[in-house]
């Protein structure tokens, strides 16, 4: 009963934080570049985290907060009660369209994810999931994901991966592009993790992610028999970045064997 | 008067049409491979278009039609008042996510563009223009658009088209993609035309649509004072297969010359 509580909480803030930067479209929105010119940060973003920061020290003073923007607790380990919060997941497209950005909130105990909620704000589509008793889009219970076949598969994959870039060798992924139906790329780690979740996307696959990126997706992804690991088959680790491969069963194993496995990196 | 009645018959037709697809979701969809796996067609594809050539026979018999799906009629020029469609553009979203499609309507007098329409069906949101009105998103008018540097620009762009590929040396867009801020893909380019539109992309770039997946994109694009060209620079053939390249001022005149223009293709 305990986490049924906690996320009854969590789901009502996350609708009211929600329902904050649906209003601040009307304002003129501040922005400051962090340390390069892709990492846009917005008032919002800050605001948004000590939105719930506040919530949980008030409600639950003894858990932990993990967020993007640094203003919780500085943690290395997950002992206890850990929230993770993106407060805005898809910076980038919040500025740029006002649209296609959620908000991320993954409850953890003991380095075990309780609580997945992603939120896409504008579409208003909570996806969410306790433990053990399966995920849902709003009031939509999310089917048990099936195997497909690679070249059936539509995959979540930024171009950034296949052209020269210092985290992979391009070529290891260029034949993954070829080999599958298509690819699509939405700019919001948590989005395209709830869409793999929602069965619209048969994978997800990107390079660097922070926990706070993935913590709820994680989540939510294990209630319909996801897999989720690194590009190299790794157990993700909650405390640092990674990369990040997650797929319906059977794509993920014949994946990392076809396509991953084969280059040293 | 008379583009209005019938940019007012068009939107009729779009929303019925919208709706008509929206109550099929809960059907089994049935489907066929047409000329690759890469090429979806459902029967709400075919079922669509011939709604659309009803309407327009019935209400305008001296109409032209050119459908996607080819039940209209076939075109060697188009003179008089031509409407191009493409019922389900982004045919493979509307298969594995029900979303993400659109239904793209353009009208056409004499080769010059009178009326677009783009109706994202699953968010409700029509992006229409009649020539010389100005371009909106439902009541709200979309703003002229503003140059943007190369830098800060985010392009819809899928990974297809940087890799090796037989339409162009993948090393020429390489380069753009690791100049731009970010790049996205949709899948459903009619959106993506829409989404350049509204500001929300800074350009989409594609290797080869057909007239009824840029026909209505091109009439809104120009009433916000965007620029679209094949990816040589050259006029977009209306008749034909094409390159595509839309995209706010300057940044397409950037583009053209700093990467698109060195290459023999």
């Amino acid at each position: 009963m305990y986490w049924v509580e906690i996320d009854n909480y969590a789901k009502q803030w996350i609708k009211e934080a929600g329902t904050r930067i649906k209003k601040s479209f009307d304002q003129t929105l501040t922005i400051e570049t962090k340390s390069n010119a892709n990492d846009l940060v917005t008032d919002m973003d800050k605001d948004t985290e000590q939105f719930f920061i506040s919530k949980i020290n008030e409600t639950f003073p003894e858990h932990k907060i993990l967020g993007e923007e640094g203003l919780g607790d500085e943690l290395e380990e997950l002992k206890g009660i850990v929230w993770i919060i993106d407060p805005i997941d898809g910076t980038m497209n919040f500025v740029h369209q006002q649209r296609n950005f959620a908000i991320s909130v993954g409850v953890y105990e003991d380095g075990v994810g309780k609580i997945g909620l992603i939120y896409d704000v504008v579409h208003d589509e909570l996806y969410h999931a306790i433990e053990g008793n399966g995920a849902y889009m709003n009031d939509l219970r999310l089917k048990p994901l099936k195997e497909v076949p690679i070249e059936e598969a539509v995959i979540g994959l930024n171009s950034t991966w296949v052209i020269k870039n210092k985290r992979i060798d391009s070529n290891l992924l260029a034949p993954l592009v070829k080999a599958v139906r298509g690819t699509r790329s939405y700019g919001s780690a948590a989005m395209e993790m709830a869409y793999v979740t929602a069965g619209r996307l048969d994978a997800y696959i990107t390079l660097r992610l922070s926990p706070w990126d993935f913590a709820a997706g994680l989540v939510l992804i294990k209630e319909v028999g996801g897999v989720a690991t690194t590009l190299n088959g790794k157990p993700i680790n909650l405390l640092e970045q990674n990369s990040v491969f997650i797929s319906k069963p059977g794509f993920h194993q014949a994946v990392l064997k076809e396509f991953l496995n084969n280059g040293e990196w």
